[in-house]
């Protein structure tokens, strides 16, 4: 059947996470509406994967499939319309029949945002900390990280998934240009276990504050148990910024038309 | 007297501008009421210039004198625990007795944010607009202010400033980069008129969109005329980015102690 990719922004201040849940306000809940509404036909929509309470992305993709003709330039538009302004489908492409946005995702990369000084301008979107944490030393940390490996120790208790193997292809913080005090995180992998981005902050920013050494990550990560680890980051700091596929080339190109 | 200058970034959403007004919410006056809580002292703020309501900064400058000993760091933790979350004091100074954050300004450079394709997480800084403007156009308008000229046409008519002579110094836009349909303008001059950036940019959308030709900006600027230029673009759009002082260099590396 004929299926779409879409590409979404959301501010999750006032969302309960991504995934449909009965009672409460989600984003895939409210697409999935607002595209009933413009398609005038039930649709189910699957995302790259979930996200918590309160995190944001300005990089989700989800798929839909739908058996009719679309004009993605008008149904782009009608979603503006019915969506929140907290929600926003960037892009509307049809794609390969059987495209998947979970199971054909290759790697996720999130950001993760930290000032240690005031700020206003992105409130919603960084975790303000005081004393601002040894950038270098969370980054020997961070190197740490990178590779395939066990990632028991910075997933969720609750969480049923059994393979914790993730490949973290790279993880580093950096200086934000022109907003002092300001520090980003960005750490990409093929996958991603519940809780596990900001259960690795929390701990960097241990590293950081000197309440751990930098060489810790290493026994943490050997110990493939939660309590080892620090605790989790605030999820209003995080963002998934981008989600990539084998087929990204081709899409990008098409989306800018 | 000893003098401070205050770094000052604020999401203007929420406030009537900059300028204390009797009975509205404004930036100075919650800065002044933080200041006098912090200090036990009345204290009035000076800032480089007013912005309208519903406008942004990321560099607003303003100083104050005291005459007492302030602990700039711990005067810093307890503005932020004073002001709402839409203020922020990014850094407190003390500079040469006499610095004057108006009079002493060399130039001062704004941001305008746009998109043609719907966003999420800068829905309250930036403004959408359908259909995309001609970056290229709009450019070609906007070389045309720059230099030395009387800027009359893109003054409010109500201000009375008598001389609406203005040096350009640079105006320019530029797609984001990794956020297709977002365009920036940036312009930087020694001093602007009340609306002038908004009125500029109103115009300039009118050029990108084919309503006027780039070279009417100089029949426009000639004819010192408001009713000539096109109209006022939102306030949420627009951003006060930076205050240049003579003195820079050496505030700079102080702030980022």
């Amino acid at each position: 059947m004929p299926t779409y990719r879409l590409d979404i922004e959301y501010l999750g201040t006032d969302w309960h996470g991504w995934q449909i849940q009965p009672s409460h306000p989600t984003i895939q809940g409210a697409l999935e509406t607002a595209l009933q509404t413009a398609l005038r036909k039930p649709v189910s929509i699957t995302g790259s994967g979930r996200t918590d309470t309160g995190v944001h992305a300005c990089g989700q993709v989800a798929h839909f499939q739908f058996d009719q003709p679309i004009d993605n330039q008008r149904l782009l538009a009608s979603l503006r319309g019915l969506l929140p302004r907290s929600i926003a489908v960037r892009s509307i492409l049809r794609v390969a029949d059987g495209f998947h946005a979970r199971f054909d995702a290759r790697s996720r990369q999130y950001r993760y945002r930290l000032g240690s000084l005031p700020f206003a301008i992105d409130e919603a979107i960084r975790w303000y900390m005081r004393p601002a944490p040894d950038m270098d030393r969370m980054n020997e940390g961070a190197r740490l990280l990178v590779g395939k490996q066990d990632f028991s120790s910075f997933c969720r208790t609750q969480s049923e998934t059994e393979n914790r193997i993730c490949t973290v292809e790279t993880a580093y913080w950096q200086a934000v240009p022109d907003k002092a005090g300001a520090l980003d995180f960005v750490i990409r992998a093929d996958r991603f276990l519940h809780g596990m981005v900001r259960a690795i902050v929390g701990t960097l920013v241990d590293v950081g504050q000197g309440k751990r050494s930098p060489e810790s990550i290493s026994k943490i990560l050997a110990a493939t148990n939660r309590v080892e680890a620090g605790f989790a980051a605030p999820p209003h700091g995080l963002m998934l910024e981008q989600v990539s596929y084998p087929s990204d080339s081709a899409a990008e190109s098409n989306s800018l038309d």
